[in-house]
């Protein structure tokens, strides 16, 4: 018998998608004020508050994404651990997104990495494209691992640096479309990146989608409910913003 | 009697780069290659690695910049927080800025800044400036606390998006130009600001300096010695180009 290979995470995601009729990420953000006032200040809570979302939600979603500053602030990288263990229990096949957001070079970037596929066990990362192209590289080293970059976010400030229109591109387009067509085309080597565009700027997701008509766009700022923010998890198709 | 303030970062660094005439920023980088052989495998010695070499420095530098990444591969970070705890015993007043470039908005941020100031007790960070101003905003409500902001980097793939021009910003600056302006003006309310800027590039070192005449500036890339990167920590009277 041979063993079947270990699905990618794009694989992953549309089978996840097709199964459950879902374009929905569920976002795993236990922001201590949520959490049941008697829960506050045991930090295996966060894990409990989690877990009761994706057990309620598993066959509803396409993906999982947890963010790990809640973790981190609480010392609770234990049961983030334990959370992405159940996750993988509870949800099996579901991809998950680790919304971590790092931003380095070399060396540094490869412990991210690591941090993320070896110690996490995580399917997809986000991640920040500031550095350029070799901050970027040593994730997609990780065969079959995903990467959405950060390229339009939806608070105020994403007009500081993302908004503004580039003299020295051809075009001229504006930071974020620089972003989607370096990721559709020249750091894309292996078809393992997608981008981060936040929900509440419809336009310029049509404006993402024409530079990159093919990766999968996370779409944060649907909602908030229980666990946090949701979002969508458009496939390759592209049909979040109706291609 | 009356408790004295806590310093400020900015008086922190001032001060211990006039206690030790030094403008040295000693990185602690215990990447896994450079630990002895006996040694790999054993979370400790991330530890062990770099306590001797904030005992060989401490009267040699003004700050440690320990990289959180090392330690979050390894499930370390128990390490990290005796780290901390023995360079504020081993070097008192040296400011020790946590390399972690964290780059998120609202609650998350929040919980990024927890964890810097709090659980670790950092002084200052390094943050990534992609998200504006909303994402650094949380950091600075650390009174006294500082923050870089990646300006410039000293890799191949810093050229993809800092390098480019902006043609609706005055003056038609480049990106790192541009973001050396807003945290030299609108970001800085409270003078908690510094850039990172890479030693590699001096000619836009001085372009920087045009910007942000007054901000603290981290250089790294010195060189690699003992536990990894140096870099140049400047006041801010600017010294580190010559101004």
């Amino acid at each position: 018998m041979s063993t079947p290979l270990p699905l990618t995470f794009i694989d992953m995601l549309a089978a996840a998608s097709a199964r459950n009729h879902s374009l929905l990420c569920v976002g795993l953000d236990p922001e201590p004020s949520k959490l049941p006032l008697h829960w506050r200040g045991d930090a295996s809570k966060l894990f409990d508050f989690c877990a009761a979302i994706v057990d309620a939600t598993a066959d509803q979603v396409c993906a999982f994404k947890p963010q790990i500053a809640y973790f981190a602030a609480q010392g609770a990288e234990t049961q983030l651990e334990r959370l992405m263990a159940h996750i993988r229990q509870a949800a099996p096949g579901v991809p998950v997104i680790l919304d971590s957001k790092r931003g380095d070079i070399g060396s540094t970037a490869e412990q991210y990495a690591k941090e993320a596929f070896e110690r996490y066990g995580a399917d997809a990362v986000t991640l920040s494209p500031f550095m350029g192209q070799d901050s970027i590289e040593p994730y997609l080293r990780y065969a079959g691992k995903g990467a959405f970059l950060l390229c339009r976010t939806s608070n105020p400030g994403g007009d500081d640096l993302q908004a503004r229109t580039l003299a020295d591109v051809d075009g001229q387009p504006q930071v974020f479309e620089h972003i989607a067509r370096l990721a559709q085309g020249p750091w894309n080597s292996n078809g393992q990146l997608g981008l981060v565009v936040g929900a509440t700027r419809p336009q310029e997701i049509v404006r993402v989608r024409a530079q990159a008509p093919h990766l999968p766009l996370l779409i944060p700022g649907v909602g908030a409910q229980g666990g946090g923010c949701l979002g969508y998890c458009a496939s390759r198709a592209g049909r979040a913003n109706g291609d």
